[in-house]
């Protein structure tokens, strides 16, 4: 089955917001076995669209459409979806009366043009959106697949995930398996140098290395004609690599390394806090974005001012004065402080520069320092994140904070 | 001048990275008054990727392509292009030697292969790329002018804007200039059925409304001879605007309700600091994200656990257990609790239920509350996102934060 992805949207042509959706939706079909050929993009403009739906008409026998379904006057996609299939449309009652019932509930005004959002080509499966105000639609015409999406990515993909997804996977001839590997404590090329004598004439399964940052991974695909045989092939394929470079594999199953880390604190019941300077939370917003972590996560404290890191923490002044806000020492006293203030099995602590200011030439932008105290006893390790933005540099620190706790629950064991 | 990016490779289609390519050419192209009518990507296939060619040279005077530049048999565009503008392929020996220099300095064997690079259609204009082996090139013929990019960013970025954004700006006979307004406390239909008047019939300036996470904004567009003309255009039009919903104007640059809040902080001096509960730190580190805000942004404290409240914000056991963590009582003795502890002038609260389980009927997930403390005074406002999930109702969450704490300033002026 080949698909375009065509994407309708001004804002995209202007470059104000990034296509997230063709990311997604590729991802999506290439793991059912679609072979994405085309994205495609165009303003809401009745001629464009049109001749961009003929393109991918001739090329494709499924077109996948987001955006354009809202409201207002330039919301085109449906309109012209339906001119170009000869469809007419036609009120939906069930559907008007839920927009009806949507703003009721937020008591918002539910004005006129919002019922624009309940007509529907004649012939078509409409797709509920419990996210939002616009539905979808698909059709299935002439020997093509059409699926249309609402724009906003959070309408979107549970729609494409509940409704679109289960229908095109039952249609497809062949199965795609993969698993990602991921590493730490390696570099891409160098995995790949390890690996080429799995890789080199390779086609079934497909071995690729890609460069995350601050880390690697390693997908290994396989499409058969049935779901079993290609699990079968993926996993003779992840032994082999396990037998090489099995001491630097973190995850099989694409978990990333909070995840794996967290998982871990929850299963084992070891509870956690954090003391951050430079990350400014994020390694706490990181940690709650699981949903359940309270049962192992009593708090994290953000401790942006030397003032806080000592009334909080309990940082020395001499500590500070002597060694800098950024330096080792700082590092385990916020992550020792921390443990006396809470007594959570696991406290971490951060503290470096993200820049773009404040770097010396000993400790230069990019530099950080991770302590972690486990039951009482803390250990501090120096980082260096190279030629790397503000953002980068903080997903940097946050990315090794959870991989040092790692270290330290690995060793363990 | 119209004009068609034209992404070519494989990685994009299976949505293994995003195509960040698209969006920093859109931005740069509408900026010198080009009008981006598509993207499109297709994979290193030669008759896919003349029948893009084909279609862009349809429609447009203007195409752009990256990728597909590189040393590696997979690397087909420019022979591709060639082909479609019967332009002879020939070995340029200046670039040839460059690449067996670039070789020699990075101390990498050159193998035959990248001698492919140095070849290119007999009538082009080559553009160096300073960062990489693969050098661009620029066709004008038959009325329509290519740029061929290479892939990397990191590459592609400074070739255009050194080499081919130049020629671009002095060949376009008009100007665009954009105001973009963000609004707070309007939806995105209600808006646009009160500009309704400004928007019917207008084709210069162009209004549109986009609906972003939890509030909407308005572009406001002209393209004229000038860019002063264009400006003078815009700027009567934001007057206009302004007259019909000006209370509901937060920003007029594009600035969104974080920024405005930080910046107006950081201008007048107000120091902040933050206790979260729902968002985890998010709030903090969105406002860590800012580089500067140490200047006033002293700590913020993630009271997850009811003991972490009790014991970091003096929160009384006694509101926790009368009206839960998830209240206005339990939100105002945090924020009235950070102040005792930190002094800041305003001191943020938020404490709420992001799912996907733990809601009740009386406090659904996507409910919570927000307490301000500005100079001991404290103010809590309830709010409830619908239907979102929940790293969407903790982004509203932390929007809903900087936007109370936004209110607060403003009536104090």
């Amino acid at each position: 089955m080949k698909c375009t992805i065509l994407t309708v949207g001004t804002e995209i042509l202007f470059g104000s917001i990034v296509n997230t959706n063709a990311v997604f939706l590729s991802q999506e079909l290439q793991n059912i076995g679609v072979d994405v050929m085309y994205h495609m993009t165009c303003g809401d403009n009745p001629k464009r669209l049109k001749e961009m739906l003929a393109h991918a008409y001739e090329d494709c026998d499924l077109i996948i459409t987001t955006g354009g379904l809202g409201p207002t006057q330039d919301d085109l996609t449906k309109e012209n979806i339906a001119e170009f299939f000869g469809e007419k449309l036609v009120m939906n009652e069930v559907e008007k009366q839920r927009i009806i019932d949507w703003f009721a509930q937020t008591g918002r005004p539910c004005t006129e043009n919002n019922y624009k959002q309940a007509v529907f080509p004649e012939h078509c499966t409409i797709l509920p959106n419990p996210m939002g105000t616009a539905p979808g639609f698909m059709i299935s015409k002439e020997g093509r697949i059409l699926a249309s999406l609402p724009g906003p990515p959070v309408e979107m993909r549970p729609m494409f995930t509940q409704y679109v997804k289960p229908v095109l996977a039952g249609m497809c001839d062949s199965r795609l398996y993969y698993k990602s590997l991921r590493f730490i404590d390696i570099g891409e090329s160098y995995l790949e140098t390890k690996l080429l004598p799995l890789i080199d004439g390779q086609t079934d399964p497909t071995l690729a290395t890609y460069a995350t940052p601050f880390e690697c991974s390693l997908r290994i695909a396989s499409k058969r004609a049935t779901l079993e045989q290609a699990q079968r092939v993926v996993d003779d394929m992840v032994e082999k690599v396990r037998a090489i470079v099995g001491e630097n594999i973190y995850s099989e199953d694409g978990s990333t390394i909070d995840q794996v880390v967290l998982k871990l604190l929850l299963s084992r019941k070891i509870s956690l806090s954090s003391a951050e300077s430079i990350t400014g939370g994020q390694f706490a917003k990181t940690v709650t974005d699981m949903a359940g972590i309270s049962e192992i996560f009593d708090r994290g404290i953000v401790t942006y001012s030397n003032r806080a890191k000592m009334e909080e923490l309990g940082v020395s002044a001499e500590t500070l004065d002597r060694y800098g806000a950024v330096s080792e020492q700082t590092a385990g006293e916020m992550a020792e402080g921390l443990y006396r203030v809470t007594g959570s099995d696991v406290c971490v602590s951060v503290t470096g520069i993200a820049g773009p200011d404040g770097g010396t030439e000993e400790t230069p932008v990019g530099t950080f320092f991770v302590g972690v105290c486990y039951k009482g006893k803390v250990s501090v390790k120096k980082h260096f994140v190279n030629r790397r933005t503000r953002a980068n540099i903080r997903d940097g620190a946050v990315q090794f904070m959870f991989r040092d706790i790692y270290k330290v629950l690995r060793d363990l064991t």
